[in-house]
C-alpha cells in the first residue's frame, strides 16, 4: 500500500514553520508496513491543492493531508477538497456540540470563527479531533482514500492515534517487515561506513541499511522485507550482531534508546546520583538529562555559573585560579567539578567551561574552546574540545560530548 | 521565478530525520523575492528522483535539490542526475585536493569513500563545499537550472551562502516585495484572529496575512507584492501599526526579534542582572536565555534544584515549608526566588517548581501543576499554571510563560 503525504501551507514553503508532521506520519506508517511514496508540500492556493490531490491519487492508495483547516482566513483546504469532490457543505451539529463542550471545559466561549469550522462537506466521514476544534475528514475515491487533518501537530497526532491508525490497521495488511536501529556516538558517517563496509557487502537485496547522522551521533537503520517474519528477523538480527561487534564501544544502544535514557538506566540500576556545573552550555546539559521522565531519581541538580562571582560563591572556585588560568581552563573545570561534588550529594559530577561564541574568543582561546571535567571524588578526568564557530552547535555538541563522557565513565568505573 | 525544492532520502519519508533543509531554503529564497512552488521529498531510488526532476523542470525555473551525495551506499543522487542528463563521470582532481587539505587540517586521512566522491558529472559546474567533502553541482537545462547539494544542513548552507545565493541574486531579478512579521505571546490564533478581523477586512488583494502559531506564541506575517517598493512599504507598515495598536501588550517584537532577544535588550539597557532557580524545567529556561550571544552580560547564573536537599542547601528553602506545603507550592517558589536573589548578585530572579510528568501527579496536584515566582526583592509575584499532560510540552510552555512573566515584570517595574 503506497501512501502520499501532502502538507498544505505557505508557512512551510517560505520556511517560517518546519514541517514536523510529515516525519511523524512517515514514521508511524512505516512502522506499520506502509510504503511512503513521497511528501509534497504545497501552498494555501486552491489550484496547488487540487493538483496535489490529482497527482497523489494517481500513484498512491492512501493520501494523508495536513494543514489548512484552521479558523483563520488563510486556511482553504476544506473548501478546495469539497470542490474537488463536487460536494456541498452542511452545518454539523455534532462538531459544534463537541466544540461547545471543549470551550465550557476551558471556561471560554466559542468564537464566530469556530462556528464556521463546523460547516463540513457532505461526503466526508468526520474524524473526531479530541485536542482542538477543527475535525479531520475522510473521503473515498474508488478504492483509494484521502484523509485531511489540521496542521497543529498535537491535534493531528490525536486524530491519527484515535481515528486513522486503527482504521488503517483494520483495512490494510502488509507482508513481513523487520527493522532494527543501531545507535552510535563518537564517530562520523564515513568512519563508520569504512569500518562496516565488509559486512554490508554481504547484505542480500531484501535487506538494506540507512545512515542517519545527527549531532555527534549516527543511527544505522537495518531494515528488510520478506515473506516469513521469523526468517527475516533472524537474518536482520545476525547482521545487527556483526555490526555491533565491529563497532564496539561506539554503539550505545538500539532502537528507541537515547543517550540520555541509556545513562538514566545505568544510574538508576547502580543507584548513583549526578550533578552538573555548567558554564557555556547554560543549562542545556541539565535540560537534556531532565528530558527523561523520572530523571529526578538520579539528577541531584545543577549549577549554571556564568559569572566569575558565581563560580567562586557557589562552587568555591579560587579567585586566584580564575585570575591566573581564566574561566576556560583545565584548572577551573577541576575546581568546578570538585566544588559541585562538595555542594551536593551527587556521586559523580561534570563541569563545563568554554567559549560558545560568537564573541569572547582570543588568539589563545578561540571560540569553540571548551574544557570539561568529570569526577567521582577519587578519579577526575578532563578533556579539551576545539569546536567550530556556531554558538548553538557548540552548545549542543558539547552536551553530547559530556553525555558520552558520562556513559564511558560509568562503564569504566562502575 | 518559480522554485521547486526536492529533498532526497528514505530517512525523510520514514521520519527518522525531519527535513529542516527545505524550511531554511524556502526562507532564504522567499526573502529574495523568489516564489516557492512546492517542496517534494522522495526516496533514494533512481526512478523517484528522475520523476521528481521531470515534474519540477515542468513547472519551475529553478530546482534546488538536497541529499543523496554522501559517501555511503544509500546515496545515489549524483549518478541519477548524471544519467538524467546523459552525462559521464570524471575524477575531479580539484575536489580531491580540497578534500585532502581539509583532512590534513583535521589531522586525518581521506578514506576510499571520499575518493569516490570526487567522480563528478562532466556537464556539472562544481559548487565548492567549504564545510565538508561532497561538492554541490549546477546543471543547466535550457533557461532552467538544477542545483544539487548534500543533505547535511551546515554543508548545504555553506554552499548556498558562498556559491548559490550570490549566483541567483546576480542572474534573477524580481518585482517589489515587502514583508513584516509581528510577534505575539500569550494568546492563541483564534483569539488574535477575532481581535484583528476588522482590520484584515480592509486588506487589498496584493497584501496578505499568515498566522504562524508556535509554542505559546503566534507570529503574524503581513506580506505584499507590487510595482513600487515605497508605496507597498507604506501600505504594509500602516497595517502593521493598526494591528499592533489593536493587540497592545500581546505584541513583544517584530521580524527577527525573539522573546529571549527582547528580554536581553531590556536587561542590557537597564543594566540589570537575572538568575533562575529551576526545578521541573531542569535548566531549560536558562538554556533559552543563554541561546542568545552575549547573555553572559545579564545572566548571573542558575540553580537547577531537583531534590528537596538541594532546595534547602543551595537556596535556603526551609525544611518545614517543603514538608508542610510540598515542593510544588506557592510557599516553596517564594522561598526559592528569595534564596536565589540572596545567593547571587542578580537584581531579578525567577523560580519554578512543578510536576512536568508523566509521573509524580496526585489528585491534589495533578501533572501539569506548576508554580512560578518572580521577584526583585521588593516586589514578588507568583503564578500557578495548570497545563496538559506531556512532559516536553509542559517544560517548554512553562519556560515561555516564565519569559513572558519576566518581560512584563521588566515593563511594569523598570
Amino acid at each position: 500500500m503506497e501512501v502520499s503525504i501532502i502538507t498544505v501551507g505557505d508557512e512551510l514553503l517560505i520556511g517560517q514553520v518546519v514541517d514536523t508532521n510529515s516525519a511523524w506520519l512517515g514514521s508511524e506508517l512505516e512502522e506499520r508496513g506502509f510504503r511512503i511514496k513521497e511528501i509534497l508540500s504545497v501552498s494555501d492556493q486552491a489550484p496547488a491543492i487540487t493538483e496535489a490531490l490529482e497527482r497523489s491519487f494517481e500513484h498512491s492508495d492512501i493520501l494523508l493531508m495536513t494543514g489548512g483547516l484552521g479558523p483563520t482566513k488563510d486556511d482553504i483546504t476544506k473548501k478546495t477538497i469539497a470542490d474537488y469532490f463536487q460536494d456541498e457543505m452542511y452545518f454539523d451539529e455534532a462538531t459544534f456540540n463537541r466544540i461547545q463542550r471543549l470551550f465550557t471545559k476551558l471556561g471560554r466561549t466559542p468564537l464566530e470563527a469556530h462556528r464556521l469550522q463546523c460547516y463540513m462537506p457532505k461526503k466526508a466521514t468526520i474524524l473526531r479531533n479530541s485536542m482542538g476544534t477543527a475535525p479531520g475528514m475522510l473521503f473515498k475515491k474508488g478504492d483509494k482514500i484521502l484523509i485531511s487533518m489540521p496542521g497543529v501537530p498535537y491535534e493531528m497526532k490525536a486524530i491519527m492515534r484515535e481515528e486513522v491508525l486503527p482504521l488503517l490497521e483494520r483495512d490494510y495488511i502488509q507482508g513481513a517487515r523487520y527493522k532494527r536501529t543501531i545507535r552510535t556516538i563518537g564517530n562520523g558517517e564515513s568512519q563508520i561506513a569504512e569500518k562496516i563496509g565488509h559486512i554490508l557487502d554481504k547484505f542480500p537485496d531484501h535487506i538494506s541499511i540507512a545512515y542517519l547522522p545527527g549531532m555527534g551521533q549516527v543511527r544505522l537503520r537495518i531494515s528488510g522485507s520478506g515473506e516469513d517474519l521469523n526468517v527475516l528477523k533472524e537474518e536482520v538480527e545476525d547482521f545487527v550482531d556483526q555490526i555491533s561487534v565491529e563497532l564496539g564501544d561506539l554503539v550505545f544502544g538500539y532502537d528507541e534508546d537515547t543517550i540520555e535514557s541509556v545513562i538514566g538506566d545505568i544510574l538508576t540500576q547502580k543507584k548513583l546520583k549526578i550533578a552538573f556545573a555548567e558554564s557555556c552550555t547554560g543549562g542545556y546539559l541539565s535540560h537534556r538529562i531532565t528530558s527523561i521522565p523520572g530523571s529526578s531519581q538520579y539528577l541531584e541538580g545543577s549549577f549554571v555559573t556564568y559569572s566569575y562571582d558565581l563560580k567562586e560563591r557557589l562552587l568555591d572556585v579560587n579567585h586566584e585560579t580564575l585570575i591566573t588560568h581564566g574561566a576556560v581552563s583545565e584548572e577551573t573545570v577541576i575546581e568546578m567539578v570538585l566544588g559541585c561534588l562538595n555542594k551536593t550529594s551527587a556521586n559523580i559530577a561534570i563541569s563545563i567551561s568554554g567559549i560558545a561564541g560568537p564573541g569572547g574568543g582570543t588568539p589563545d582561546k578561540p571560540v569553540g574552546t571548551i574544557w570539561l571535567a568529570i569526577s567521582n571524588g577519587d578519579i577526575t578526568q578532563t578533556k579539551k574540545l576545539s569546536l567550530l564557530q556556531d554558538r548553538e552547535k557548540n552548545i549542543q555538541r558539547t552536551a553530547v560530548y559530556a553525555l558520552n563522557l558520562l556513559r564511558k565513565f560509568l562503564k569504566e568505573q562502575y
